[in-house]
């Protein structure tokens, strides 16, 4: 089953909805722009590789939700989406790489966007919808090469620490840094994860958990702050982790990420970050990227009911940076590179 | 108010349950040693020096419990009840120190336990609570001046990030971590802190919080895992954590000071244990030490609601080890201390 894909009779974006994981597994249908934000604000649809699968099939969507004959108009709304769609993530880099290659398809030249490619309305939509597709094909064989890739790296028997979910749910399928337990696991390795529960919306505890256990890969869950621990008294062999954005010195992935590596590092643990080359954003560094703070009710809040004073003041950022020092490995669907030579 | 004391009217203990912190505030009424008990194992009471007094207070509650005549027979229910109280947290050294301290004015000679002191039942009973009443107003007397202590180290302006509930709530009365703050404020310098979440159970989202704000300290609450964050980018400018247990070589305490403290090394931030010397052990190492393993549910569930599957395996330590080269001082009643020197 997909994470995410065009469901070609009803011509709109069909995703498993993360949010319901682990009690449910349930279709959200996206027929319109606005459901699609709500979606990914809401992360029923989360993960690198997955939103920029989203970005583009968006686009692909905005095609089709234009009802009008009019290309200069259909034009409008298809700038106005993608600018929507890129500002609900934006420290999320394949989100708005996902966007701007659809565009590129669709615009005759991206950067002024003067006129749209295609003859006819239907042209544009067909440009975007199999633009937006390639993606999510794409995604797949990717996320499979980097299994194979850093599959290599992991022993038999290996115990491997994770953080949120880099699985097949953040991804249109296989997933980053699970795909390559998956493809341990499938070269017949013997393989147990550790899943951090990834507050404050604990993918990890929901979601990594589940999809390990649907394809029965041991996995055992702990606190965030159990990552020490286990850490110190060697029960881990590996840390493997997705990202959000690979820029120059660092990696921004999901809060928490910079905390395992610092104890990694002090515990002599190899830490590796899997992603795909979409995730790279190499002509900028740490500084520059601002990192994205979420709303204070999801650390006070636990669904209806308040879990810390409700006017406590809160800093919840969404990720962190990881400077390239504390990591061994880069794996890519281009090979394992050193973080030296990004 | 006092987190913990003796009801003179009901002879009973009288607590805050802090299990209803922050939704409302709640005495919980402990008449016999079975909800003494539940109220220890449910964390209705917990921080290390507040279980030092449970620990005084529940020998009381025994003798008072007990109804007949007979010596012999109280001395034997007197021992049962302190086993049982001393065995709910076998990692807390203060629960322990409590029951043996007023267990020592009870009996003649307690490593035999071969007999009460005091003339009659009423004697047993008013030496008890005589004892265990010291136990609660040294209590305050003891954070109070490790909070003089401490305070001396805090500069006016400092931000000071804490993990889990050290403060008035795990004490008697005004705090070990937090009484240092406390102390500070009171001195007249201006202090901010970041109250980490603490998973599972949230002691610093729910309690910290909470209690801070009641007193108009600025207070600032994060996801355990955003210690790396705040951090690096030095929005800290020093640690301090209590401990549930100090040995020779290290600080045992809730689980996630271990990972703070890496952090704090890498980031030169000072990293300060402030906690009486009751919870010192410093006969033992930390490898003589089992760590207690609580409830799989604590991660799996949130009230009656999964948050996770619900048969995933759970490691959930409720403390971890802190190694001494870790910890740059220890804040006592006594003094500031190099940890080379214990």
């Amino acid at each position: 089953m997909r994470t995410i894909e065009w469901n070609d009779i009803e011509n709109c974006i069909e995703m498993i909805d993360q949010t319901k994981i682990p009690l449910k597994l349930e279709k959200k249908f996206c027929k319109t722009i606005d459901s699609l934000i709500d979606a990914i604000k809401s992360l029923k649809i989360r993960g690198a590789p997955a939103l920029g699968a989203v970005g583009g099939l968006g686009i692909a969507l905005s095609a089709f939700q234009y009802g009008g004959e009019d290309r200069e108009e259909m034009l409008g709304a298809i700038i106005s989406d993608a600018k929507r769609i890129k500002d609900v993530r934006p420290t999320a880099v394949n989100l708005s790489w996902g966007v701007n290659r659809v565009l590129d398809k669709v615009l005759k030249n991206r950067r002024f966007a003067t006129t749209l490619s295609g003859e006819s309305i239907e042209d544009i939509r067909r440009f975007a919808l199999e633009e937006a597709k390639r993606i999510c094909e794409e995604d797949v064989k990717i996320n499979k090469t980097i299994g194979e890739n850093g599959a290599k790296l992991l022993n038999d028997g290996d115990t491997i620490l994770t953080h949120c979910n880099a699985g097949r749910l953040a991804c249109v399928d296989w997933g980053t840094a699970l795909g390559v337990v998956r493809s341990a696991v499938e070269m017949g390795k013997d393989i147990k994860v550790f899943a951090c529960e990834t507050r404050p919306l604990n993918q990890g505890g929901r979601i990594t958990t589940w999809e390990l256990m649907e394809d029965g890969i041991d996995v055992t869950l702990i606190a965030d702050s159990s990552s020490g621990i286990v850490m110190r008294n060697k029960m881990v062999d590996k840390v493997i982790v997705g990202a959000d954005r690979i820029v120059k010195d660092g990696v921004f992935n999901k809060i928490g990420t910079y905390t395992h590596s610092v104890l990694a590092k002090e515990n002599k643990i190899p830490f590796y970050v899997a992603a795909p080359y979409s995730t790279f954003d190499i002509e900028r560094t740490g500084g520059e990227i601002i990192i994205e703070e979420r709303e204070a009710d999801e650390l006070r809040k636990f669904g209806e009911s308040y879990i810390a004073p409700k006017n406590v003041k809160v800093f919840n950022p969404a990720f962190d940076f990881t400077p390239m020092k504390n990591i061994t490995s880069i794996i890519t669907e281009k090979g394992v590179l050193d973080p030296g030579e990004i």
